[in-house]
């Protein structure tokens, strides 16, 4: 008999929009587009953002009304309502609690471990990572409570993860990530990935 | 700034019914009325159940029609979702992937980390745990994660979730539990479960 499988899945990219560019696009500010893949270093990227947010104003309330108007990937509540029929379901995210609620609670609120901002008078004052390669040490303490873990993310932040897991797959990502991991299979339709990860947790 | 918070749920006599105990009203089998709060060796109390079903022939259809039939505890739903907004939560049950389904799904499918039974020809054949003292290592891992760990169990198989955790709670337990492990706060109702929770969560 095989192990009990447990899958995580990263949020922005996969199951919805990516956060900060959404938040660009609304507030018009083209330095919020920058992402990790412009800016390695997260801290660097993450200063940069609150400073831009702080130097235009940009309040908090005024964020998280702009992420309460996303919604989901078109058929990714669906994909995870047949996934958390068939197996366990988390989310690994580097966003904050703070910005998740909202696509959490149209996703039917799957467990998701992220970070957390640090808030005052409605200005984010700061951020505080719950941990340094949370996505890797998160698959790495399922495994150890025997899951057979099966990783599926886009991006850089999620190798950590994918590399970490039993099986690991790439998800709508860029292809440069692809032709730098071509030991994870690549995918794009969530029919294509939901059959995967039964592939997965079936056999022997 | 505190800690970000995840609540840990023993399942079973906490947000639905005693699985085992419904099985045995059903059935007449009064030996399944038999429980973890009864005798605290669990391989011992599941080698007896299993032979009673054998003796009697009770198919696994038969047993999943039983759990199929059950609903959630009064409330609990509720009281799941307004948790689950507020913060993570994870159900940790001593009971099986097999059996935990139709109830996990009227909870809105929380994420829950359990055990699988070894069917062969619609018999149950065996159990496999995914690995002992499996609730104190889940909360344990979570710590590691640099999560704060919110507990609440009703039972002897809780105790080591509740002693790892940062708060542990006992729900809905005996007088005899609670007499024995008095550090842990003893509630009764899901409000003022979810108002204590609330209470450790924002305290600094």
């Amino acid at each position: 008999m095989n192990e009990q499988s447990l899958v995580t899945l990263d949020m922005e990219g996969v199951l919805t929009p990516e956060i900060w560019l959404a938040v660009a696009e609304r507030t018009g500010l083209e330095q919020l587009k920058l992402t990790t893949r412009d800016l390695t270093d997260y801290d660097e990227l993450m200063t940069l953002r609150l400073r831009v947010l702080a130097d235009h104003g940009l309040t908090f309330s005024a964020i998280t009304e702009v992420i309460a108007s996303l919604v989901p990937l078109e058929g990714a509540r669906d994909f995870l309502d047949r996934l958390r029929e068939r197996t366990q379901v988390v989310v690994l995210s580097d966003t904050f609690e703070e910005f998740a609620g909202p696509l959490l609670r149209q996703l039917g609120w799957p467990t998701c471990l992220c970070h957390r901002l640090e808030i005052e008078n409605d200005r984010i004052v700061g951020y505080r990572l719950r941990q340094p390669d949370q996505k890797r040490r998160a698959v790495t303490a399922f495994r150890s409570l025997n899951y057979r873990v099966i990783a599926a993310g886009d991006s850089f932040n999620d190798v950590g993860m994918l590399e970490a897991a039993d099986i690991g797959f790439l998800f709508r990502s860029r292809k440069n990530i692809q032709e730098r991991h071509l030991q994870f299979r690549a995918l794009e339709a969530y029919q294509d990935l939901l059959s995967a990860i039964e592939e997965v947790r079936t056999e022997p």
